[in-house]
């Protein structure tokens, strides 16, 4: 079947191209995060708190989405450097769509720039971006058990943001059982229970990030 | 490139075995109804609700996801006909996978069907299953933008429950203008706000579900 062939040389293809924009970017010393979620989880409200709260970072947000331009206009109020990006009903990114978005946005005196990714739990995991780092966002009302049903971005991520535990006392979540369910699939990842909202757990979300652009730069 | 050809060609042949599946269900008086939503907006809790409150129908579940048990396991334990769709880490269901699930339920005296589709607001939209109607959720924890960055799903449904609403008091949730976002994409949508927790505007929903059945079977 031809297009088994096909997507492998694509795969491999967007690797290759991964590697090229992640050595890139390490040479400018700008640390790129991919971040992945489902719709509706919190991605821009969670990146709109830190760049609040990092005002001694320069930050660049790269906001994929099929259509509509709300999320990237979001971050340009705060200040920051957004671009949009429509990605022609595609359900993920893949690395000539990031490049192509780092060169618009102008990545040259960055610390760090975020790859809003399209928000869905299964297409984005499947592409390597180039990005230094996996972040991913599990918002409390989708529910403790889609670390069951959704694998692979659990297994692929360096960090795991559990959203909006705020509404912790409205859901049926079990946060106990959605860390051990994780740590099953990822015993290296770190997790941090937080509010975009109240703030709490932010201030360790924002100490994974700033030791990962040290590391990044070291 | 061929990548494109390729594609077209998947598609088109997708499209012949939907229409030869719905031909096949409508001969036997069975509605298939394709359920999509993103990740966690409740579509089993929602059909728990419908199985519970429509005792005089038979009604059978294909719940597809990447991997897991878990809802089949749900729709089981009330006693409703259930198989569990494992997608190879497939994003959507297309017709020959359902066709493939009705074949294992054994639809031959089911009065209506359900295909719980794979949790995202993108690929799913994309696929002709065979189904005579579709359903979409999108629950209010997701927020009343997602009609503008996710077009497709919502021009392409028949219906729309919008679930959870009992969670609107902890949620910046404008209900007036998600209805107008999605009317606009399209008009000859019907909408229900719903919560399937405490049953409010579930009476209007399984009336359009039990007009859909009386509409097909005439």
């Amino acid at each position: 079947m031809k297009l088994i062939k096909l997507n492998a040389t694509v795969t491999a293809s967007n690797d290759r191209d991964a590697e090229e924009l992640r050595k890139k970017l390490k040479e400018k010393g700008t640390l790129l995060i991919n971040l992945m979620s489902s719709a509706g989880s919190g991605k821009t409200t969670l990146l709109s708190r830190v760049i609040r709260d990092l005002p001694e970072l320069k930050i660049g947000v790269m906001e994929a989405d099929i259509e509509s331009e709300v999320d990237a206009q979001r971050i340009e109020a705060l200040g920051a450097k957004a671009v949009q990006v429509h990605t022609s009903g595609m359900c993920h990114m893949d690395a000539g769509m990031t490049a192509a978005a780092v060169e618009a946005i102008g990545a040259e005196d960055m610390d760090l720039l975020f790859l809003e990714n399209v928000g869905n739990l299964i297409c984005p995991a499947e592409y390597d971006t180039g990005a230094g780092k996996k972040l991913m966002i599990l918002s409390v009302p989708e529910g403790d058990d889609k670390p069951l049903k959704y694998p692979l971005m659990f297994a692929e991520s360096d960090a795991l943001a559990v959203t909006k535990i705020d509404a912790l006392p409205y859901f049926d979540f079990d946060m106990d059982k959605c860390i051990e369910r994780v740590k099953k699939l990822n015993p290296a990842i770190e997790i941090f229970p937080v509010s975009a909202k109240t703030g709490e757990g932010m201030e360790a979300l924002e100490g994974w990030i700033k030791d990962a652009l040290n590391e990044w730069r070291n």
